[in-house]
């Protein structure tokens, strides 16, 4: 079994890296708090006698090698970057888990036949450089490699020059290239584990997801002498856009969730009618089809309230992935462990994305969830419970250890 | 009569100073771009022969002597700073047509009774430090000195710092204590002159103002797990607010105004449900009272919206100002000019605040507007013809003349 105490003091070390006032952690990636954290992780891994490689996108692998070392590695992982205001187990709890499993190996001295390697991958949140998921993408040959270098977070900062400034710009050829299986423990980030009171979620897979920026153009004016008649308000244009997205999905599919989480004005400026806005479109669902049907009629919807309120559009699609399907082998695995071990579970499916969808076009993939308190995340108070952590993580190494043998 | 070709030039030296690319000026005040254009103003005003003065608000004054050194002076002028995006004529014909008014007197050595100060107020905008018509308001004695200075803006930088930092806080004893009158000509910024083709607005007074800061705050959460229904999306709210505060507007008040000019979220991700939306309103209207009433009306119905979407709500008020009334004599004395000039005019109010909003407070005042193709203006469109401004020059030579006899 792991050792809890040891667990949470890596997770608390971690949280001093990028800690915001209510707790919670501001770490975006490729930034000098992503550095921070990322040295912390190399030399937690070095001192724990793990081989270290860092492949162009800037994934890092801790290393442990199997009684053959030609066999195919069990991947074991998740990330260390967060929300502009994150909590303190999005991602890292996969990672650090996954690092106290090695040291119960180590410590145990047990010797299994094949190597695993612990990963933490480059910017998942899609916070910074968007879209999300860049390094497993990158890795899964789902994004090129000019795809990922080229991104731009919004100062117009470019992913690569940003990798390279924190040092871990490495090889194309440390790429991990020979996975028998990839698991991701991770925190459910929804309500409903917590709500059937189950201990863990076996992941069968992550709903289809698209990501859109839609561009409202009016005329910026002066906002006392220009009459209300005379005016082409981007912002009313938006507002407008904006409420009609919700009440569509709303009125046409219980599951879909659709938000718009950014948005920005020009000129922004107080006594100025609004000329421009740019704002996101996020929608998902488990089946694609219906996706991609509310998809069209959001589209049609944004484009009738443009035409009324006469501004012009631009709508470009930044992300699309389909829905994805893990491994029934590995759900099937996962599920067993649970089982063995005592603990309550249910199969569900992950309404966000992480570097499991990716990782799935590779090599067989599953992912196990732990309950998130309120069902919060992507915010300060996003927050797992100590027996809930144990949980994961001892599913995790029981399920580790039946793959690696 | 003024030299327009000379003047043309001013103009078009400053328009180089916080140049955009679609011809428009940036010019924030007490920026890099602010002190620049602040040193070749001083420069031109000293090889003129003009006595400078810097009070401790930044406002610049150039002073010309009157045959009676004691006499009261008349004051012209207006602004040099910008919008973000703003245009080559707001704020800057006022102050480079009063130095051309100040070059035909010294060329012509015409001896005047009166002295005359040319004056360049600070931060008049309030793009960049809310409220507007800080250095004039300081002047006028409306705003505190502690206020003026205190006042911050986005990326919490101090109006005294900035004002240090580009070297232009001045001595308490250089402001404009004994003034005769003031005379401010301006572009008009609104559709009124151009649609009735008249070469010259006699400014009679400028309407009421309210500016608000509206923060609703919601909750932070995940755009993918968190369902529909568990949300409290603040820009969902935010944005019903926006829409209804324009209908209601139009609904009951066909003069009013009101903008929604600037916004922003926390925390602006893509993938996260915006936890807080603070945004502004301006609200206009030349009757107090309407204004008054109308204010109320608007923030009950936000009120309104805050309470069944489930968000908190906080209002802030900004800036606050009744309607102003100029000067009579003044007002009496531009439209004979325009008369005398051949140029055809008409009594108008202003729908935006001006220096001369609270120099009004403290001597006579009176405005002269010159029409702006299309109404435009805080945006890069604005554009005034070479026509109407040497018409607006003129008038203001000629009440000068008059005024300083
Ligand atoms: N796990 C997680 O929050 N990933 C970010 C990508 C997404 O938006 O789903
Ligand atoms: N003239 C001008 O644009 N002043 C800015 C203050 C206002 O918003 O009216």
């Amino acid at each position: 079994l792991i050792n809890i105490e040891r667990l949470m003091n890596t997770i608390e070390e971690s949280a001093k890296i990028g800690q915001l006032e209510q707790g919670g952690i501001g770490r975006l990636a490729l930034t000098d708090e992503d550095k921070s954290m990322r040295d912390l992780f190399v030399h937690w891994l070095e001192s724990t006698g793990l081989t270290v490689r860092v492949d162009d996108f800037g994934n890092i692998y801790g290393r442990r090698e199997g009684k053959n070392p030609k066999a195919a590695a069990v991947l074991i992982g998740s990330h260390l970057d967060t929300q502009p205001e994150g909590g303190r187990y999005d991602g890292i709890l996969g990672v650090l888990s996954g690092f106290e499993v090695l040291k119960v190996l180590h410590e145990n001295e047990i010797e299994l036949e094949r190597p695993i390697e612990l990963v933490c991958f480059t910017n998942e949140e899609g916070a910074r450089f968007e879209p999300p998921i860049l390094g497993a993408g990158g890795l899964a040959g789902v994004f090129s490699q000019d795809f990922v270098f080229t991104r731009q977070d919004k100062d117009g900062k470019v992913f690569l020059d940003e990798l390279k400034r924190i040092g871990y710009h490495g090889a194309k050829d440390h790429r991990a290239d020979n996975i028998y299986s990839y698991l991701e423990l991770h925190i459910e980030q929804g309500p409903v584990l917590e709500h059937e009171k189950l201990d863990i979620g076996v992941v069968t897979g992550i709903q289809g997801m698209n990501w859109l920026e839609v561009k409202v153009t009016g005329q910026a004016d002066h906002a006392g002498p220009t009459p209300m008649n005379m005016r082409k308000d981007s912002l009313m244009a938006a507002a407008k856009m904006i409420i009609e997205i919700k009440e569509t999905i709303k009125k046409h599919d219980s599951e879909a969730t659709v938000t718009v989480g950014r948005l920005s004005l020009l000129p922004n400026s107080i006594n100025c009618v609004p000329g421009e806005v740019v704002f996101s479109v996020d929608i998902r669902h488990s089946v694609d089809a219906v996706r991609e049907h509310l998809l069209g009629l959001l589209k049609q919807k944004i484009g009738m309230i443009a035409a009324t309120e006469q501004v012009e559009l631009e709508m470009n699609q930044i992300w699309e992935t389909p829905a994805s399907h893990f491994s029934s082998e590995l759900i099937q695995c996962i599920s067993e462990s649970a089982e063995q071990l005592g603990y309550s579970h249910q199969q569900m499916i992950s309404g966000a994305g992480h570097d499991a969808k990716y990782i799935n076009e590779m090599a067989p993939t599953a992912m196990i969830f732990v309950p998130s308190v309120d069902g919060k995340s992507h915010c300060q108070e996003e927050f797992t419970r100590q027996e809930a952590i144990e949980k994961g993580a001892n599913v995790l190494l029981n399920v580790v250890r039946k793959l690696a043998i």
